[in-house]
């Protein structure tokens, strides 16, 4: 039994990390930290944990209590992983943080994109990015994993087929992004409240969100050179799930797109290319570990529809943390992960 | 490993059977029938199910091979069950009915609200009428289950500690209740369209619904004595849930009404009784086979308020199915059933 | 043509005001008051009134440009009006307070259900109820307006037809009311985000909500005695919008309840009797200033049922405070607010 | 008081219709046709018209009461409007056509999207394309006016000052369009359910929607060359609202764009450039006959971004459509179109 300790676990990610161990036949949470909420039971906080987590209440951060866990997960704002993770480490424990402290190589660009000096740089390099689909033996033997955000692994797992093949012009990307409103996180602001965000839609951002940095370091890795990338994130009047649509050039229409991204998803248990001409919903991985992807050629012309949907705060975030630790912790990789979507 | 055969498996209590059922260790679906959609694989109508049901495909019903199952639900609109039940009673299987067909004791009070005469009235002595928390030990040796309707249930569960206690005044007791639309089944109706029943909220059927009779038999039950019960339906603007909110008199100010419910409940794994004042959501039972209640009493008064809250296509229908089939067939009750719910 | 004030605009109460002020032929809002927004465009806030009041800007309140107007709204959270409200009035200016400051008669309960000293009690006597289906002839020369809560509204108009008439036995109303989430306010609090107030249903403060003591004055009125109310306010997942759902005993089956209703409003503008059998929706009051009202008596018992819909925001606030200036300012009663609903 | 009939009033243009012209002080509707609904009032269908047109009850289409109109509205599906166009005119009455009927000036590709020979090629040379930003003068004398699309109305705003100007590239134009589910009307069909819709996202049609002739024929009209477009319409749970996000590339980096779109619609009363940097909300328009548009350079590169959004039964149907009338009747153009959005 895998002990687990979760820094910061008052938020969505935190909750929905609760819920998917709490089904998770080999891991056991030890640890939950929260500051404002010390001793508050869990399952005050959230009613759906009563009768699952019962002695589980939040503490004060102890390294001690955390180093003697197998695995830490951080879900927690930016910033305070740089500040405990080195100290952590040194107790030997794994650490898989939700948080963007670590997806980001270079500091510098970090540091631009988050308005404050990167705390922890000398970490970097040991740092894994936590996307299984690019990154699986990496993330074996890591002792640091960044898991990826939610617009990237939607954005990233349906572009990569293209680029890693060469087929799509890097010079001109567009993510045409759709989140829920889950993704703004649980704190009490007047943007994210019902009558505020429900039956209505916006783009935000769209001078430069903070995903995009994210989503061309991976996208550059995966074309091999520098790609040119327009991302624009929009607010969805819904709880849960990202819509991407992607738009890539792909001049050669000689070849078999379904077919190629068939092949390159084949062994993926959490990547699912629907079939040809189909139209993924989101709520089809509402509460699922499971990426959709479908591939379109509108019209027969040069530029391809990627559509890809995700559940942010599973696949996009939660549930790929615990792929990471399945990974991570030589289990396997699906453990704990397997169960359908919620649907209706 | 329990064989299993669904007969209508495209609406709501049908895609949700398969949704636990892929979660549950010990059974598998060997048969699910759809005259409308024969030979269409369940994943290709649910994408949730896509990795979950690859071979499985609906069928015409056939009684060899629904005869050749452990369990036959019926997720069905009603007077299908009455049609096909005493056939495949025959076989020696055993009937989980989610329908209505068999909950009345009274045939000729199911024709009078279902408008058509009751179509197996040789089978209702037999029939057990599947509410755990009440039936238990019938329900172990049944061969035909009748699954309680939705607001039967979070009903019957929030007023019967008072009922059978005998402190409830039994001539007047109100129950107004408040359905998500799922309620309404798949059917393609305007008042089910997004743009008909969001933003709004309606009472509805306040003549007389057909639930009415069925909540009555078991609140009779539980009094010993015929109530009178009004029951006031109301259509909310979300897919999932109920929330029953119960009103009774109950004139003896001196007995710990917590504690009342707290010991009628203690040992059943599906009903959790909330801490003194609490309010539950229904979120908080999204998906789980949870019923939660809490007792109140307004400014110290005579009147008693029992908030009641369920999933309607879990404890509702499909989970309470699914308990039934555990309980029937030998299995630990909860097997399949111990996630808990999504939140948000 | 009316000048018009408003202290306090940034809520919801305040910009449903502009929205409704925006479309009156014979009211031209000169100040709207806010410290927090002073300088701030109204269009900059809320940019559905861009191009409705492009010279209209948030400042903070003076007494001097206050009193030079005709009526002053008060959008503001309980308290504030206590304090401005005797030296505005000095200035001959009329008040129409939206907020629970003068609504109750007796200062002590005042200050028991919110918590602080009655700021103002030599006032009261003075302050008129605003609810015109009651007070019309007091509200025609009143000098300060406390407009009724929209729990009340919805309530009491459900209601006084069987009081006044001594039809429904006063010891024992119900009132199971049901609010979308703007009747929460504009704050930001994390209980009315999308994420927990959506696709979920709840009561709250069963204990005792504020509005119970003012609905108990406007029943006790139209009784003539001390009733008996249970109220059990609801949160549901939706902008806009009070269902009340209102249970009362009514022994006499004689009585012709739907005609009884439909003579106790005949002459109203606002309210609007349904056909017998009806079920309001409450959608279809969407931004208009209606009560829409059906009258029911299940299975011919002794408990009639009534069903009252309003806007919260409308009927419930705004559009009663626009009423009510039509009144006491001796213009006609609908001008500016006879727009339909929007629906869907 | 213009006369006017309204063909096919059932649907969700034809209340929106209706509402719009209970507030237009200069026409009365006095006729409204549906053979389905013949005889019955528009109040029971639409009870939030109760009070604003009690008289007026749904009848069989006649040419002779239609003709003795001064304008009649088509509201109707494809079709329709072609069958019973050529012999209205004949009587001199005005038609405006909500439906797809006559926007597209070629006949056989009409015929290729909408799967049926195109019903009267004859008056498709008098028939104009109703988008006043566009075609006022053409609208003035017309007698036979095509009202433009949810989707082309939002796309054509957003992209004609860049193409008029000769500025964007005409070869790869992408309409990224997010529509609220009243785009799919008020057909009972399984996929706008609310339990279907809801809580989800989704692109459709991505291989061909029958609104790309449409808005590529008035994009190459701007052009002055064939564009090439790539049209993605999605699925967004919400009522009402479109938001189409535009890409276009614009190399010259030099030109302001602001400045560009501000002048274009200086004079337009329903077009709101909104400040730079700003992204409208669909719900900023939600009610009124407004298009809110907003431009972009993320990162300063060579693609731009532009943001429009409009209510897609109001400044996308019926608003427009009375738009059109205003002009085509020498009324003042905002006429009974004045009022603002509704918000929250």
């Amino acid at each position: 039994m895998i002990k687990v300790g979760i820094v910061g676990g008052t938020g969505y990610t935190g909750v929905e990390l609760l819920r998917l161990l709490a089904q998770h036949p080999q891991a056991r949470v030890e640890v939950i930290t929260s500051r404002s909420e010390d001793g508050v039971k869990v399952a005050d906080l959230y009613p759906n944990l009563r009768g699952h987590y019962d002695g589980l209440a939040f503490s004060v951060p102890d390294v001690n209590r955390l180093g003697a866990c197998d695995v830490v997960f951080f879900a927690t704002p930016h910033g305070v992983a740089h500040a405990l993770a080195g100290e952590l480490l040194a107790t030997g424990t794994r650490i898989i943080d939700l948080s963007a402290d670590f997806r980001l190589r270079d500091a510098e660009e970090w540091s631009r994109w988050y308005g404050q000096p990167h705390g922890a740089p000398q970490l970097l390099e040991q740092a894994v990015y936590g996307l299984p689909e690019v990154n699986r033996e990496a993330i074996r033997s890591a002792q640091l994993i960044a898991v990826p955000g939610c617009y990237p692994t939607a954005t990233q797992l349906g572009l990569i087929p293209l680029l890693e093949a060469g087929l799509a012009d890097p010079a001109q990307l567009i993510a045409d992004c759709k989140s829920g409103v889950s993704g703004a996180g649980r704190g009490a602001s007047v943007g994210s409240l019902l009558c505020e965000a429900s039956e209505s839609m916006k783009a935000y951002a769209v001078a430069g969100h903070r995903h995009l940095p994210e989503i061309r370091q991976g996208l550059n890795l995966a074309a091999g050179q520098p790609v040119g990338l327009t991302f624009v994130p929009h607010l969805t009047p819904m709880i849960r799930g990202i819509h991407a649509t992607l738009y890539a050039n792909v001049k050669d229409r000689s070849v078999d797109l379904q077919a190629l991204f068939e092949q390159r998803y084949a062994a993926e248990p959490f990547v699912d290319v629907m079939p040809a001409g189909s139209h993924p919903e989101t709520r089809s991985v509402k509460g699922a570990n499971t990426c959709r992807i479908a591939v379109h050629r509108p019209q027969g012309g040069d530029l391809v529809v990627v559509l890809s949907v995700i559940d942010n705060l599973v696949k996009g975030a939660s549930g790929q943390a615990v792929q990471n630790m399945n990974i991570a912790m030589g289990l396997e990789e699906t453990l704990g992960l397997s169960h359908p979507a919620l649907m209706p």
